[in-house]
């Protein structure tokens, strides 16, 4: 139950993102909502056709992309308040990331997935929306630029399910801990800067 | 067999409007008909990608890709002659829609889909090939942008087919209605240049 | 063991491309092994969608993955060394290119593919990862524009397999006929500069 709702809250805030970047690209009502959907549930559907779940569960069953049309429709209608609640948006996708990628890891593990499978699984269904969304905006996807933590929190996340999984301890511990931990961590990279490095400019063992 | 031909009429007009997008890219006879034949056939594998149908028809079976070959060649050695058929090119991709987005959306029923995932699956064979299209050339796909009604009346169409099965009457008539209604909103929306808005500039509400 | 060692090579000489882009484009250390990952085994795991095998062979077991972050690792740190090693790469290049194409036709025909679909699986398998990596990257496939032969070469292995199969021959025969074939045409294609033609600039047939 607090499962589903995080789930929501999750597509609706990616969906919101997505929505935004069409607002600013000055996209119409259609590609505002078309990029709201393939943000929200974009990450899900990718998931479920890496496990063979077809037609995927975002597709076949209403409510992810109702939650994600109400929230791209928000979006189109409000979004000059968004930029006052920035912040509350960043804290909601933080959330929204870490359920995606523990969920996306323990329904891989539920359909015979190895375990590198689930982790690379519950990345993919944290980032895919985001990465999705920056390709149809013609844009570099953000994933991949330098920028605050987001993808490694989602793979500590994940991680953590699957090492719960290992040693037999039930599966809402795995949720709990991995879901906690990816948010805290992406929070704590907002906080305070955390960053990876680029590439040295000159090789390493030469001057 | 009526259907065929419609079906292959859509593919070879599809397969133009990808092919002439390498042409005004410079791409060489490669690029091209990779990028006729993606458009062409590219929403119909993506449809069978989501309703597990693997490999793809489009793949598995001749025809189809033939047929986007031949449209690709054809556009490749008299590409100047598609400018003044530019008319009968923006009716024929009406028409084609039409044929995707209803044979999309019975194919899904047939696949054990539910009413949204049909129409959905109808949306995404009429207008996957030209995201498709858009995204390899680098450019942000038409779809979103603001222009004249394609998805909506694609929408419509899969909806049709959909209420007619709900209905109970026979598949060909939700093929008739809803092809000839997208076909038809697609035209008129051309005819009287009918748009969605983008969003408004400032908050609903507020002053 | 041989196709074993060739398949890793091809894996990670594609993942230095992909990674190598990442460091042009001062991507982070993320961003730059997920370019070498999504190149190094993006065309296998949409050769493995195409044919119904979920989750993918280089989500499921860890090898692939593990030599593509690898020589993502590598090229993060001495990437100014592969500029003088270009010629090398080009080469090895070839070699994956041409493995790729041999063993992704055959991998389709083990599936229950027809010839048609079997070649156009073993120029995905060969293509795709590129592909990717230049859409995340936000540019135009190197593969559309004009360029040195590489698709070509890919689906003349993928053809040779197919053909050997039809034959009756061994598998081995037609690995071998296929990868030699395809990887000796990139090479002379490269050595002779060889291209095919782009799009003639008056329609044929008029003055």
């Amino acid at each position: 139950m607090l499962q589903d709702v995080l789930n929501f809250a999750g597509i609706a805030v990616f969906a919101c993102s997505g929505a935004l970047v069409g607002v600013r690209k000055d996209f119409d009502l259609w590609g505002i909502l078309s990029m709201g959907a393939a943000t929200g549930v974009g990450g899900g559907i990718v998931r479920d056709l890496l496990l063979g779940i077809t037609p995927p569960t975002s597709v076949q069953h209403w409510p992810n992309l109702t939650i994600a049309i109400i929230a791209g429709l928000l979006t189109f209608f409000f979004h000059p308040a968004f930029k006052r609640l920035y912040p509350a948006v960043l804290f909601l996708d933080a959330i929204g990331m870490g359920v995606f990628a523990v969920s996306g890891a323990l329904l891989a593990l539920d359909h015979a997935s190895s375990a590198i499978a689930a982790v690379l699984i519950g990345i993919t269904t944290a980032v895919g929306g985001g990465v999705i969304r920056d390709v149809l905006a013609g844009e570099v996807p953000l994933l991949l630029r330098p920028s605050d933590l987001y993808a490694v929190p989602a793979m500590c996340g994940a991680l953590a399910v699957v090492i719960v999984d290992g040693v037999g301890w039930p599966d809402w511990t795995g949720l709990v801990v991995g879901g906690v931990f990816a948010t805290g961590l992406r929070l704590a990279s907002l906080q305070w800067n955390w960053k990876l490095p680029t590439a040295p400019q000159r090789a390493l063992g030469r001057r």
